[in-house]
C-alpha cells in the first residue's frame, strides 16, 4: 500500500485546470489506469499538443467537484463519494475520462442504490 | 460520444467570470445549444460588445454555484444536481441563460418531486 | 423578465469583498431594492466614503456564503436557500442589508418549516 | 441592532489567515468579546507579536470552516451553524478562541440534541 | 488544553500545497504524532529531499477536502467529521499520513455505523 512516504522520493508533479480550478497531482497518479484519457494526457510525446494555461497546467473542459474522486481514486483505488454528489455525476466523468473501474463501480452502486430504493417503495 | 480524448483537438478556450468565480470551458461547449445566451457570447462579432474582466474571462452577475450544473449540461448533455442544491435555483439559471432542455428537465424534476411529497403527506 | 441577453448592454460592474471573499455583480443588481444598504454603497457620492480593497471592491465585515442567496435574490427575485444553509442565517444577512422583501419571504418560510416540524411532534 | 450603514463610518479593517483561506473583519467585530484571544489578537500593543502573513493577515493555526461560525456571531451575536458541520466542531473552536457564549450555545444545543435522539431511541 | 493564546508566541509556519489547494498550519501541529509522515515532512535535514511549489509549500498528491479532518484533529486532538463526508475517506488519508489514533476512531465509527444501520434493518 501506498503511504506518505513514498512522496520523499522526486515526482514529476502535473498541474491540471479542470473547469477553472487548480488540481495538483503526480504523474504516477495520472498513469494508473493506461487505458485512460489521464494517462495519454501526461506521456511526454504529448506535451505539444495538449493546451495549458499560463501557470503550466493542461487544460480540461470538465466539473472540478466531481473530477475529485477520479483523480482520488487514481490516488488510492477506493472510490470515495461525498454524501452531497450524485453517482450520476461521478459516472459521466468516469467516462469521459474512461477510467474502467471507477465506471464499473458507479454502475454497481447506482444499481444497488435503485433497488434498495425500489423494494423500500413495495413494502 | 464525447470522451477526454477529444481534448486532443486543439480547442477554443473561453474564461468566464461568474458572479466573482472563475470558469474554464470551451467554444464547442458554450456552442452546443445555439438559442442559449452563452451561444451568442462567445460569437466572433460579439466580442466588442460583451464586458471582460482584467484576465480576459467575460463578466456574468449570476451565481456560479447554480451556473455549475448548466455548464456540465453543455458539457455532457446529462443534468446533474448536487443533493444541497435546490431545482428552483437550477431553473433561474436555465432560464436566464435559455438553455431549453435543462428548463423543460427542471420543471420535470420538480413536478415528480412535488407529486412524491404529496402522495405522501395523503397517505 | 430578465435574460442574458440583457448583459450584452454595457453594465457598471461593482466588485465587494465580503468577509475575505470577492463577488462580482453590477450597479443594476445592488439598486434593485432602494431601501437596502447596497442601494447606498454605489451612490456615486457614496465613492469617497467607503473602504475598498486593493482591488477597488467594496469592504463588507459579513459571511459570504450567506451573503450569496441575498445577492441572487436582487439578481433575479427569488429567494433560493441551499439545503445545507439554515434560514435563520439568510434572514441575519437579509437584516443587515436591509432587504425587505427577503426578510418577509424568510419569516414566513421559518414559520411553516416550525408548523410543520410542531405538527409532525403531536402527532 | 448593527445593520449596513454603520459600514459607512470608517472601520479599521483585519485580515486574519485561517488554516491557508483569507478572512476579512474589521476590529470592532474581534473586540466583541473581551474574554476572547480574537480581542487580544488586534489590541495595537500585540501588532509586533503575532506573526503575519505577506498580506499583513494574522496567522491562525485553526481549521476555516469551523471559524465561520464564530467570526458570523461575533458579527452579529448568532450562532448558526450549517447543516452540513458538527456542533463538535464548533464547540472546539470556541473554545479555542476563548468565546464564552459560543462555548455555552454549543453545550446546550449538543445536550439538546442528544436528548432528543435519546428519547426517539427509547420510543 | 491548547488555547489561542498560545499562538501569541512565535510559531515556526509550514504551508502545504494538498493536491492544489493551500493550507497553513505549524511545526507544533504536524509533530504531534511521530509516527505520521507528516511528522517527518517537516524535520529539517528533510528540506532538501522534498518538493515545494513556487510559494514554499510542500507539495503533497492528495485530496484537499479529507486532509482537512486529518490536520484539525493534529491541531486539537478531535476528530471532527463533517456530515457531508464519508468516514472510508477519513481512513484512507489517515492510512496514508499514517496517524495512527485517526485510523483507530475511523475504524471504530465506521463499525459503529455499520452495526446500527444492520439493527435497523433486522427490526
Amino acid at each position: 500500500k501506498c503511504t506518505g512516504d513514498d512522496l520523499q522520493l522526486k515526482h514529476t508533479w502535473v498541474k491540471l485546470n479542470v473547469g477553472g480550478t487548480q488540481f495538483l497531482t503526480t504523474k504516477t497518479s495520472l498513469c494508473r489506469d493506461p487505458k485512460s484519457f489521464l494517462y495519454r494526457l501526461c506521456q511526454e510525446e504529448n506535451d505539444l499538443k495538449s493546451d495549458k494555461d499560463e501557470n503550466g497546467a493542461y487544460l480540461i473542459d470538465r466539473d472540478p467537484e466531481y473530477f475529485r474522486p477520479i483523480l482520488n481514486y487514481l490516488r488510492h483505488g477506493k472510490l470515495v463519494v461525498d454524501k452531497s454528489q450524485e453517482l450520476e455525476g461521478v459516472l459521466e466523468e468516469a467516462e469521459f475520462y474512461n477510467v474502467t473501474e471507477v465506471i464499473q463501480i458507479c454502475k454497481e452502486r447506482i444499481k444497488l442504490r435503485d433497488d434498495v430504493h425500489h423494494q423500500s417503495n413495495v413494502k
